[in-house]
């Protein structure tokens, strides 16, 4: 008789199949890949807890599994990189059974199928707690040298891809595109100075671009790109502060020099928006500009992306 | 006012020092490594759960991290390599507070430095559940090629380091020296055919070494070296099934020549013992010789090294 999980591996192993760069993926004591030459190596990893980063049945099992792929794809976009291999450790609830973790699985490999990645490793566990998957991705630099948030410059534009606010209301966080595709086509297009990815809320993380670029920033209130479920909420909190201030949108922010950015606006042709939604200056913080001319200063104010009891960071 | 876990996350910074090839650890979305030319790139991960792979107040918070990441070491070590960076991703129970959080980080760092490997990346998450820490090691070979579990030739002496059994009833499994150095002597002296580390218990781990080279073995009782716990242990099990099926030992279990295994032996002048337990044939599956010459085939009786109500398998 086997023991379940050596059950779930065996499944496992018969959807996944090694290729470059993976030489030896699952079943070994560690997996073994070739790494490019002058590439740097890039390491993703982040830790999904049922009950704070999904839950059931607002979430099914491969939209869990899915997601916890989905937000290691989103930080290796996010230095401009291409992920190369993907390793899965999880803690399976015992009560659920072999099906779900099946269920699981399936939803991971099948983005990492979509974006031609392996799952080269994991450990799998099971236990009488909540569903806990981890996930490290490795990757590697698409153009030159990774992104890093640390090279915004005083006159850079500040953009973002896509649209902001409402994604834990909207699910957009079970569901979103990681935006491997849009950083590709920038790196092909411009030299970026500065990205990341907004994990928790654009004010919070625009901080931390400027923070680790020692530079302000003046956003545009009025520029900034909404989502339909923000212009549309009833809760008391306007648009404008559930595209600031809400968590785990998954888009780029990024900043290039002005030329680059007005090149940028003219040839875009993907299908994912980029909108300038300000500058980065010689100032200490952040400010934003409303429509009425009232320039403010814009705190960290994104909070948690947290849907449950917890708290979480990226 | 910053987020308890900002709060560790500077803290955990405080405590490493980004060196090659580590060229930009914690604090951007991904961390950049300069991967070895010539080298393979090894990768492992292991999930460890309260209650599962440890139990407090058994364990301390200190030495619960340092095992998530030895356990990983033991990993890089059955590879026949060496590890290079360490990323962390952790559920913290809300209720037991950042200090208790800084003790489980503490302990893990502190085997990091022991071994020179830095912390480079992580993802820090707090929970109403239980602790459960996931840490990956990328890591690269020592010697011409990693060495994996299906190399194992008829005829090939088979060996373990150090004792085998009672591993959770010692609290061997929090403690333990991943056997770094060792397989580093091991690559220095000999050839290695197929290696890899006992986790699941001799018996079981021998029956994938078996499987993965599609050989036999015929295994001699009398040799297998035992724990001073398994042979003092008064639990209707007699210390030679402590030996074969008890978990989380983290020896090395290898396979090399005759000629090689003989210079071995004259030559070795590590600490940790280095014992002959059979030989490798052409039969299928495992056999064992006892004392009395009887000779019956070995099931892979290493059955789970979970210590608490989960299955746990690497």
């Amino acid at each position: 008789m086997k023991r379940p999980e050596f059950e779930l591996i065996d499944w496992i192993r018969s959807q996944v199949r090694d290729r470059e760069p993976v030489l030896l993926g699952i079943g070994d004591d560690a997996a073994c890949l070739r790494p490019a030459v002058d590439r740097e190596l890039l390491v993703a990893i982040d830790m999904l807890m049922e009950g704070v980063h999904f839950t059931f049945p607002d979430a099914t099992p491969e939209l869990a599994g899915r997601k916890a792929l989905a937000v290691n794809l989103s930080d290796i976009a996010a230095m401009a990189g291409e992920p190369t291999a993907v390793f899965v450790s999880v803690a399976l609830p015992n009560d659920r059974g072999v099906e779900f973790a099946r269920r699981v699985h399936a939803g991971l490999i099948e983005l990492a199928d979509e974006f031609g990645i392996v799952v080269a490793g994991g450990d799998t566990n099971s236990w009488n707690g909540p569903l806990v998957i981890s996930v490290t991705v490795t990757g590697q630099q698409i153009g030159p040298r990774p992104i890093l948030r640390s090279g915004a410059m005083p006159g850079d534009w500040l953009f973002v891809t896509g649209k902001l606010g409402g994604s834990l209301g909207s699910k957009h966080h079970l569901t979103f595109t990681p935006r491997l595709a849009e950083a590709r086509a920038l790196v092909n297009m411009v030299e970026l100075h500065a990205m990341m990815d907004i994990s928790d809320g654009l004010a919070a993380d625009l901080h931390h671009v400027l923070n680790a670029s020692r530079v302000g920033a003046l956003l545009e209130a009025e520029e900034i790109p909404l989502t339909e479920w923000a212009r549309a909420a009833r809760d008391g909190h306007s648009p404008l502060r559930h595209g600031l201030s809400d968590g785990e949108d998954f888009e780029l922010l990024f900043a290039v020099s002005p030329d680059q950015g007005k090149q940028l606006v003219s040839q875009w042709t993907e299908t994912t928006p980029i909108t300038k939604i300000g500058e980065i200056n010689r100032s200490e913080g952040c400010k934003i500009r409303y429509a009425d001319g009232r320039i403010e200063p814009l705190d960290p104010i994104g909070w948690t992306h947290s849907i449950g009891e917890g708290i979480a960071s990226d």
